[in-house]
């Protein structure tokens, strides 16, 4: 594939931040031809670690391998990229447990301590003898700052996702960062969102599940490229230990820990959607007053993912008629005339029917804009919701037809 | 506009055929800049009609008016092309108001018997003077054929869709004919699927009625160029009459334009999506062994509307990776391993795995047709589902991103 497109949206990176309390190692392990398709993170201890895996009910080989085994610690965590090691049946278990046994003998752990996540091809067998081989050459090894370890998990990536957030705390500062990949389900056969979040503090189990939990439907499960779910989506979240001697937590400390893993998820659901397939502009729907949440769910989404919607953004055309039939087909307890349709600020449509005052010329200004911000008023309840989406273009349909012409 | 495209799927044409119990008027009443966008039918006595309409909860003007006035008789139908009269608050019904009366008084006949359909750009006014003008010219008109009753309700359509079967019975012959436009959600503004079906028989509401719903599922609602419902879709049944003296039409009668009737609402659904945007080769979805009639549905469908799916069928890619995880998102029932997924024929998956014959040479070759079928056993129970889409190609992409450009 030799398509020359970038996200527009590439962020400023996170680059020289060498974990205190796990070590990074990056290979080409031979899933791609080259550039980085390996990444181990090993922690200093066993650390607690919480998980959300796609929803699918045809996972992959690791996401069946991690929900039966893993018992919320980490030792090891080993993430590929280049091959999904999806849809490979029990030979995809089998090679899993080859190089995690491997592991759990290299780094002295239990079988259950060691975390493994795919991403790439489905369908394509993978040979443990790969990540085995790297595994063995560890020692041999300095460990890398995160932005190499989120070079190592891209694939049809235009760019690396990292961030960092800071907690000051008793004039001591925690860090809470992460990386991720992702840019639709997606990609010549490749797919996948992955992320992985790290917080420099002791944390129990119990704290980082509410925390992965509270935070997940408005950051990942908010995002949608393509409407495509992978068969490997995965996001877990660390707690690595501190570095600084407390003997314990205050409850404000928690709370400013809480709104920083809050902040890491959405920086990084937000890059993986800025990097969608193709994208040249990002949209932002928000729906406000809806009956139900399912219903502001529904409305949010069904705009988000409407192709008519997308190519009209991504051609400048603030078409509100394709929002209205958006809307129209989500939900049955729509009522047509409580209806308001604006473009950020601009009211397009109202009262059942288009604005009196509409102005056409601000809004076709502001259609330049590289964000648009779709606001829908369903003026029948109290539940809002917000879906970041990226428009759909020319880029994303040679990204995903032409790779092998 | 100036997109040169037309569909590689232009079907033969029914010409000539000039209904006898009806007349088609066409003009062109300014909807559009030129062409045809006006047509009105005039039956020569009042018939009975069966109707469905899109479950949309923003439905367009025309669409609320019909369900709220027709009682199953029909003696005028007017559909324009050009201005769908969707969102248009109440004036949108006032105006409907306005030439439905005009034209109940020259053709002598009740207001619930003026059938109204408008398919187009979405919320802007329809102004009735421009249909009322030409219902008082229609005394100086001649009647048309079905081919310029077809072209006359078309919008980002690339070809008239025609159909018509003839049922034989005691020698005399009954035809059942129809035209329908719709070419996505969609277009420019533009939308809508609308289809007319006409029996040359003397059939009553019941037998109507029951045969549109019994059709329905199969053929129209099981078609999908973009996923996208339109706020105008209609497709109306009429008995217009018979040609032939009957004392009494047998069983078997019934039975075969019972058929005819699922020939040509099959025919014409199946036109539409072949003329989908920007379409290249048309997809034909089936779903074996569901558990649930519902199953098969959801996942016939996220198969039918996946962008990934639909780019890779453009691309020429069997691409059965993007198979398996639209089957996966689809519903939480299904049993990974017990799937069989197939391009036509040939294997591509199964127990879970790839197929480990697969004919990788006679599977390229096979995606060069311009019909991909697609075919998937879920192995878990006995309901069956299929569902046409069209592919995702660039000039879907342009068709609906660039037209102001």
């Amino acid at each position: 594939m030799s398509i020359k497109y970038r996200s527009p949206f590439e962020p400023k990176y996170i680059k020289n931040y060498f974990p205190k309390n796990f070590k990074v190692y990056t290979f080409n392990a031979g899933f791609k031809k080259k550039n980085l398709d390996l990444l181990i993170l090993v922690f200093d201890k066993i650390v607690p670690v919480a998980s959300v895996y796609s929803k699918t009910s045809t996972p992959s080989a690791p996401i069946i391998w991690d929900k039966k085994n893993n018992k919320g610690y980490c030792k090891v965590l080993i993430v590929n990229s280049g091959n999904a090691n999806a849809h490979t049946g029990l030979k995809g278990i089998k090679e899993i447990h080859k190089y995690v046994k491997i592991s759990s003998k290299i780094f002295k752990c239990k079988l259950s301590e060691v975390l493994v996540s795919s991403t790439g091809v489905i369908g394509e067998k993978l040979d443990s003898k790969k990540i085995i081989d790297k595994l063995n050459l560890i020692n041999t090894k300095s460990s890398k700052d995160i932005f190499e370890a989120s070079k190592a998990i891209m694939t049809t990536d235009t760019f690396p996702k990292t961030t960092i957030q800071y907690v000051k705390s008793n004039s001591k500062i925690i860090r809470v960062f992460g990386f991720a990949k992702g840019s639709g389900m997606i990609a010549p056969n490749m797919g996948t969102m992955l992320a992985y979040i790290f917080i420099e503090a002791n944390l129990n189990k119990k704290f980082l599940n509410s925390s992965i939990k509270k935070n997940i439907d408005s950051t990942f499960n908010s995002i949608s490229v393509d409407g495509d779910t992978s068969t490997s989506d995965t996001v877990m979240l660390f707690a690595v230990g501190s570095n600084n001697v407390y003997k314990k937590m205050n409850q404000s400390t928690y709370k400013k820990i809480s709104s920083a893993i809050t902040q890491v998820m959405m920086n990084l659901s937000k890059q993986i959607v800025s990097d969608g397939e193709g994208i040249s502009k990002l949209i932002e729907v928000s729906v406000f007053k809806a009956k139900t949440k399912k219903q502001a769910h529904k409305v949010a989404f069904s705009i988000a993912e409407s192709s008519l919607v997308k190519t009209a953004v991504a051609g400048g055309d603030a078409n509100w008629g394709r929002i209205v039939a958006a809307i129209g087909k989500a939900d049955k307890e729509i009522i047509q005339n409580k209806i308001i349709i604006k473009f950020n600020n601009f009211v397009l449509a109202k009262k059942g029917a288009v604005y009196s005052k509409i102005d056409i010329k601000k809004i076709d200004s502001y259609m330049k804009n590289k964000i648009i911000k779709i606001n829908v008023d369903l003026g029948i309840g109290q539940f809002n919701k917000k879906v970041l989406s990226s428009d759909l273009t020319r880029n994303y349909i040679k990204i995903n037809s032409d790779y092998r012409s």
